[in-house]
């Protein structure tokens, strides 16, 4: 999501200061202490590693406004601007061959972004087009607003209303509906195999040289080595998912309302199952549940008697984000609402009929939804496993997510960031969630638009620098009044350096319960946070979504969508 | 579509009379002439072959206003009374066995409803579920708004919008989600197989003894024994087909956007093409090239130069229902929107890219649509095998529709009702559209309604009748203002016969040409005809499918995908 301008939480000290040496970086050695300089330029420079510096309330409020005026006139630029005409496509391609490079004929630097999530949106909504040629590779061809899609599997809001296509995104970047398979940091190169194949079933593939690459892949659904989760449950993560569970829990009341089924059998096919104890999973429950007592109700009337909603959870609790009395409210939800919860109740393997549990019970089911965690994409992992600086990161020396710098910039790999759940922010523990990676996407752009040179990534790693004559305007506004650049003339005449890390601005959690109630949990100022349950915080819930997507388009159909839930009833549509 | 109540073209004479020897039928002997008979009474009976009676407007106008009032009534009582409850369940299923004979414990005559398309959906939402056991068989859960289907194409409309589910339409009846393998009229039962199977693969079979039975299966799309149709094409008939067509259009231009393309995949991947030149191969064809014009040109610029888009038809003029001028103008409106027609060619062979023409020319293309015509489906055709009487009516001796008389009885067999594109109207001939079903549908709602038994179809047999005692009020009040019902006490004492024959009444046809013009062919009384071709004909067109939706749910779907479409663009989703 995108970080709020106005509500800024400053980490550590909240002192004012302009002095150099008294300013202290969580992986830095201490400045000296006791001397106030009078003259900074006298005093020994701190070692590359204290960046970056610590910048007051206001350098930061005047940073992220210097930034949104930036990204409105990007904005406004490409809605003035014609479309791409019809040369942009022989200055890009080679024809020629099924297979090959893409050559992008142009002067321009080359942007690589992999990824259409909440990451990769944000960067590409406001990157800028005219100074790097920008090419977004990704298997799917669009921006998902992922909290709200528990709400298409019930049919309350349309699949479409959730999404926003990358080419609508920003007509100015190139797009190419692919799956990267590797990456060559060494060379720079990235290899892609096509996600749509020819009628005779040839599936091209090519390569794309970069100069700069993003990695905002994500994760994708972790099995946790249970059998059959794979083959017989339903993940809560894109679309289709979401299309094949919808008709799935249909086909499960026709199958019960034929001639002849054995009430056993009707019992069976109507238990609905959740595995997750996370915001997804009781999200998904709660919906469902709305769906089934609202809506299938009237067009199922006689069966359901035998309906059965569980929610299983490995851990001892679910929602452990939020705190203790949150969570008994949610459970005494679930109650209210029919939702058995068992926590501390593993999964073993999931048969085509059946949930064994690790106490060795077995649960006759019908629909079975997977919500338990994520993990690491292949890609990711093989990424992480070939940059050898990479290894003291990984837990337990095991591949797994990029770690990045306070830059963003995977560590050990020149030219390449990496964000969002595919990251692993070494400088601060962050969750793994939607906000984080939509705010880091908007630093990324930010900071690749600037057009400081990356450099190799690492904790003592000096920062994104560019040489002095080459600062812009922009550039000294934001020096002049949000501190984001420092000049070392000591350590490197001549050279500019990026005086900004990430800072993750935690605005809050929510989660939706079912039966209008939901949980939100907002971080204020000075580490208090407001805490609701029930509808007023279902209110809170939805107009903070609707405010949060990514276009009117998006807000409008979610608010018609919802009007129209509201007056017919959710749609009953099988097909 | 529902017949309009107020405006009814009268048949043949326009004579207002009530003397039964001067009414000719269209296939009866003429009645004696000359003699104006005082006292009817003395006149010998006129055979029952004379039925039914000619009616006058008034006549005619009165019935349909009773049948009106029944049906406000009918959904008036429906809306205020209480869904069944769990007891239905254990009243109709025998349980113990995985399949097995749908027993209804029921002191009601059980009618069967064999689909969910225009004929059977008019039938449904009137039938009179209290004197009835209604079961309604049918693989597709939904009623469908066909006309409106190539929009969803296109992204103009949503699937949900066209569609109401069959429980949604009746919640008293019994629905089942199977499709009907066979008929034994001899001894009344249906067999049937369920549409869904159980996760282990089986699919329960069961059958279904009924006291009368309504065929409305319609009818299937045909291949014309071209090789490669079912395998390669799309056709336009079902949601599935336009889900599938929807994503595939989008993904030819994926393909073609893929670096390394050459020029001549890209023009085949982009070639769309429409075999047919009927209303729905029209419709589509200028629907999708709205599509490509209007919002896939903004997604795909630089591809929008290697798009085509032919229409294939095979005989020598497209919309034949239409007059000439008004071909002409559709021609020339698809030279303005860029849509290639190719009249008199015929299609031999689709193989996975290439289409081969009757003239040895092979044309290679990206996606086919085929909307070319329809068959009888096998259920259908098997039906009308193994009746020794429909023999006579089937064209060139191979079993096709079903022959139905004056009263839609299916010719040869017992209290069995054929309606819609599956029957053939002996007595007149009917085009196979939605208009006559949903006509047909009221008319078989209606007979069935008023309690008459049925008896034998056959052109030479009694009408449907009922003893004179068991006459009701709305008989009563039929019989003397609407004229519905006829004693003979010569043929048979104490017997009423049903004195309405179907009666078609053509209220025109429409047609979406693109580019915001259609066509509109309006029947007016005394042979007239209103004919308008272009924008206002458009409105007309958008104004009539508003009008004819089954519902108002649908109603204001549409018009939310209307108005949407407007200000966003058609939806451009594609996963």
């Amino acid at each position: 999501m995108r970080p709020q301008r106005r509500r800024v939480a400053v980490r550590a000290s909240q002192q004012k200061t302009e002095d150099p040496s008294k300013i202290q970086t969580p992986l830095s050695a201490p400045a000296k202490n006791g001397r106030k300089a009078a003259r900074p330029k006298e005093e020994p420079p701190a070692p590359v590693s204290a960046w970056p510096k610590q910048r007051t309330w206001s350098e930061v409020a005047w940073d992220r406004f210097l930034e949104s005026a930036e990204d409105v006139g990007s904005h406004l630029g490409r809605a003035v601007r014609e479309l791409p005409s019809t040369k942009a496509i022989d200055s890009l391609l080679v024809a020629g061959k099924r297979s090959g490079t893409l050559r992008l004929k142009s002067d321009k630097p080359v942007v690589v972004l992999l990824g259409s999530g909440w990451g990769a949106h944000s960067i590409m909504k406001v990157i800028d087009t005219d100074t790097y040629e920008v090419v977004c590779v990704s298997p799917r061809n669009h921006f998902l607003f992922t909290p709200m899609l528990p709400s298409t599997a019930a049919g309350t809001i349309e699949f479409r209303s959730l999404l926003e296509p990358v080419r609508v995104a920003n007509p100015f970047l190139r797009y190419v509906e692919a799956s990267c398979d590797k990456v060559d940091v060494n060379n720079k190169i990235i290899y892609c195999t096509s996600q749509n194949a020819y009628e005779d079933g040839f599936r091209p593939k090519f390569e794309v040289p970069y100069d700069l690459l993003v990695v905002a892949v994500g994760e994708q659904p972790a099995t946790f080595g249970v059998p059959g989760v794979d083959e017989h449950c339903y993940y809560m993560k894109e679309i289709p998912d979401s299309v094949g569970l919808r008709q799935r829990i249909q086909q499960q009341f026709e199958l019960a309302a034929l001639p002849g089924t054995k009430v056993e059998d009707m019992r069976r096919a109507l238990h609905f199952v959740v595995v997750g104890g996370g915001p997804t999973g009781v999200e998904f429950a709660g919906t469902l549940s709305d769906f089934l007592r609202e809506d299938l109700k009237k067009k199922y009337p006689e069966l359901m008697q035998f309906v059965r909603v569980s929610l299983l959870n490995a851990t001892p609790s679910i929602l452990v984000q939020f705190d203790e009395k949150m969570r008994q409210y949610a459970l005494e939800n679930f109650k209210r609402v029919g939702v058995e919860v068992r926590n501390d109740t593993a999964v073993v393997e999931v048969t085509k009929n059946t949930i064994k549990l690790g106490n060795g019970e077995e649960l006759p089911y019908g629909v079975c939804v997977w919500s338990a965690g994520n993990a690491p994409r292949p890609l990711v992992k093989e990424l992480a496993a070939s940059i050898p600086e990479q290894a003291q990161y990984q837990p337990g020396g095991r591949p797994s997510k990029l770690a990045v710098d306070s830059y963003l910039r995977v560590i050990g790999a020149k030219d390449v960031l990496a964000l969002g759940d595919a990251s692993l922010f070494v400088p601060e523990r962050l969750p793994a969630t939607a906000q984080v990676a939509g705010q880091q996407g908007a630093y990324a752009a930010h900071l690749v638009n600037r057009g400081f040179a990356l450099g190799r990534g690492g904790m003592g790693q000096p920062p994104p620098k560019k040489p002095v004559e080459k600062l812009t305007l922009t550039d000294k506004a934001h020096a002049a009044l949000g501190k984001t650049i420092l000049e070392e003339p000591e350590v490197e005449k001549g050279v500019a350096y990026y005086n900004k890390a990430f800072e993750f601005v935690n605005l809050g959690i929510l989660a939706y319960l079912g039966n209008e109630s939901a949980l939100t949990q907002i971080e204020l100022p000075f580490g208090r946070k407001l805490k609701l349950a029930g509808e007023l915080s279902y209110l809170i819930y939805k107009s903070v979504y609707i405010t949060k997507q990514v276009s009117f388009r998006n807000r409008v159909l979610i608010l018609v969508d919802w009007v129209k839930a509201k007056v017919f009833g959710r749609d009953l549509s099988n097909y």
